[in-house]
């Protein structure tokens, strides 16, 4: 358990996070990482490990949502064909649930649940399968940052559906 | 960044605020907003303003509940044809990623994502296009108050879609 | 209106508390409740009372999320029949607008808004109808515990929807 001050830091850095990676502000959303920083998903995903692989992997397949929507494409599929399968989507990540724990002095382990919605330029809104997150983060001249992220999803199929069928 | 306490009341603010629109309780839930308040919604919407102006949008367009859902219809026809287009919905708000500064001594602004559920009477639930919002509050007398909110719709073609589609 | 350090503790009960009954941890979860705690499910639900009648439910409705998906069929109807309605799925709450009052020395009166979401082995997420929930949470020996839920759905016919059609 952590005290209100530490409580509210985290979700107010969680705030500032995650819109950076909404709006493919890549550059500034990977310094809320560490050098290190690593983001790994399971099962049967995959893990980027340090700023400059996470950096290739989301530009290459974040897109942008004023493209046309690729075709039906698994999250898989897509790191093998190259894809940039988030292209014509807005994407939010809905976080809650929040449990937080002092590991270390400078270390604390936040777990929370996620889900990612969808919605593309008409209106529609979809979510992928619903997820639970565990992240360390480490504090560091007053600043707290990413060390490394688990995503587990609920479907032991996730990488293999396709991620936003119309 | 905010301390712990104007985060907790914040929070409450909304928890307070926001079933008040729920329950049609128009009323009530414009006194959460100063004299002048405004909503306004981006892209390519309008803008209201003043408690007024607000009461007299939402009294024709909130509907009720109880009666029948009504047809196929946007947002934007709704208005142009005065039709109450919330009837046969109980609609929620979830907010996520509140992101408080304090931008004049009495003066805050509150950025967060907002996505609209919708529940008809046979239990079918469905979403609006997700959205980010921001909102300015005021603090008078020991309350606050909403005296600005923009809402900007993550699909372009929001408010000519079909709010609730069968 | 509540300060922030038991608002946290609040949050931090919750986000400890529901991921046990999303595990399927079902001794572990009622350990949460005080003996004699009750969850209520209006309109025209049903109200189990007591740690002894809550397992009993729980673990004849909960199911196993490897099992295959039980056919089409209504909260109301699994339980006439006994019928694990949750094989096949994991679900997930997510409160939101949690709103805390002290009512007596140790007592908290705590009212949300929940919605469950499923995701079945596929990757498909569905939602049931959303609700309102009230808890009283009661203080003892420094523990926070839930003696009353009382969830109402926001559809009258929530009992008798199919809970996740295809």
């Amino acid at each position: 358990m952590v005290d209100a001050d530490l409580y509210v830091r985290v979700q107010q850095f969680y705030a500032h996070q995650m819109p950076l990676l909404e709006a493919r502000n890549f550059e500034e959303f990977l310094r809320t990482f560490t050098e290190d920083g690593s983001i790994e998903h399971r099962p049967g995903g995959w893990k980027l490990e340090g700023r400059v692989q996470l950096l290739t992997e989301m530009s290459a397949r974040r897109g942008d949502p004023s493209n046309p929507r690729v075709g039906e494409i698994s999250a898989r599929q897509a790191r093998a064909d190259n894809i940039p399968y988030y292209d014509g989507l807005v994407y939010r990540y809905w976080f809650d649930r929040m449990l937080i724990d002092r590991v270390e002095a400078d270390t604390l382990r936040v777990r929370y649940q996620a889900v990612v919605s969808m919605t593309d330029a008409t209106g529609k809104v979809s979510f992928e399968p619903t997820t639970t997150v565990e992240d360390v983060l480490v504090e560091s001249g007053g600043e707290l940052r990413t060390r490394s992220r688990v995503v587990t999803h609920d479907s032991p199929n996730w990488a293999d559906k396709i991620h936003n069928p119309s």
